[in-house]
């Protein structure tokens, strides 16, 4: 297979740019907010539960993480947080949605030199005006042939966007972070996959274990490494 | 050109299924929770405003809308607003992503049968995830060819959707409630536009006057009157 028919996916949130350490640096600040209501653990076991009790109707992205965080700091102070401290937490997300977008170190290198010789798309969840927000302050922009925003990342909007842009699976290859979200649906249809690990992961993205998939899946320490993966294949 | 030729895009909200309504619901609810602090017109008007100013960074859609009923609601009661109170606001945009859809008059039988004979595109902007939820929920997900929800539906976000699908302008008809969101930007790059008058319009769609568009501009009371308009083109 030559390769520039391979089309090549990346996930953006902890694979371009850093988005997790924002999450971690907001917890932080709202468990010192909760703190003389509860301890630490208390407060992220019972912000996450509320996460996971609203994804089916708020889905993934800053806005809905707001609405879950207000809900619990309602609920564990029982009523007691002040507005002030709520509207404190609206600030926080304010922040988060606009925050500077930090790219990963090697991303604006080896996106560019792949943009030159494949075909890349974007394929990403979250909130649809953050993730265009921060691919436009990215910079990264102008390599990717197609952007694909995603309400969920599982084997059936995979097959969706292959389908839409004419790909068989075996000219596919995703990079991405997350083993549930960027890894095993691609490995399940039959393309290849690239796992960049970031330091955090967020507990709704753990998996406990992958497809088989011999001589399709690679783990890498730095996206640097891709272009030499393409050469192997 | 032969009808079939012809790719009809539809709007979501307030063209196929009730939208504002369910919003002018919340609002009242809004309003008699604040009634205390303000009136009426001050609660609409602070409303408003702070959202457009949220704009940029929320995005359309109900999550985005209730951050900043709460951000207005902490404003107006000057802190005073009880998390009691703003737990029910959270409840009532809960309920606003978990109402049933309730489709327009006309809306299933028209749509079915121009399916039989045109490619359609459903063309929305909001939250992703809820807006894929009411179409899924409408019945009419099968009709559609392609689902493009957006961030922003303006003269850029239209182009793209062409080019996309390669669509030229004249072959496109879009059929919508907004005469800013649906018609304006679509007769602007030389399609063709049906507006269809919601009773309701939210403030942000207004639109002053519309461009230049002899013969590709047609005013309905229902959208069953739009087979009727296809036969004329």
């Amino acid at each position: 297979m030559p390769s520039r028919e391979l089309v090549i996916g990346f996930d953006a949130d902890d694979t371009l740019w850093h988005n997790e350490t924002i999450f971690e640096y907001v917890h932080t600040r709202y468990r010192d907010m909760l703190s003389r209501y509860h301890d630490a653990a208390t407060v992220n076991r019972t912000l996450f539960a509320t996460e996971m009790r609203n994804l089916e109707t708020y889905g993934y992205g800053v806005k809905g993480f707001m609405l879950s965080a207000i809900e619990t700091a309602i609920e564990l102070s029982n009523g007691k947080i002040s507005a002030d401290e709520i509207r404190q937490l609206l600030e926080l997300g304010r922040a988060m949605l606009e925050h500077p977008v930090d790219l990963l170190d090697g991303v604006a290198a080896t996106v560019a030199t792949l943009a030159a010789t494949h075909r890349l798309i974007l394929i990403t969840k979250g909130d649809l005006r953050d993730q265009e927000r921060k691919l436009a302050k990215s910079g990264l922009a102008e390599h990717f042939r197609h952007v694909e925003i995603l309400s969920e990342k599982n084997e059936h909007a995979y097959a969706v966007i292959l389908r839409r842009h004419a790909i068989a699976p075996e000219n596919f290859l995703m990079v991405g972070n997350s083993l549930k979200s960027d890894i095993a649906p691609v490995l399940t249809l039959g393309g290849s996959a690239v796992h960049v690990p970031y330091p955090l992961t967020w507990a709704h993205e753990h998996v406990d274990e992958l497809p088989p998939a011999e001589g399709r899946f690679f783990e890498l320490k730095s996206i640097r490494e891709v272009p030499a993966i393409l050469a192997s294949l």
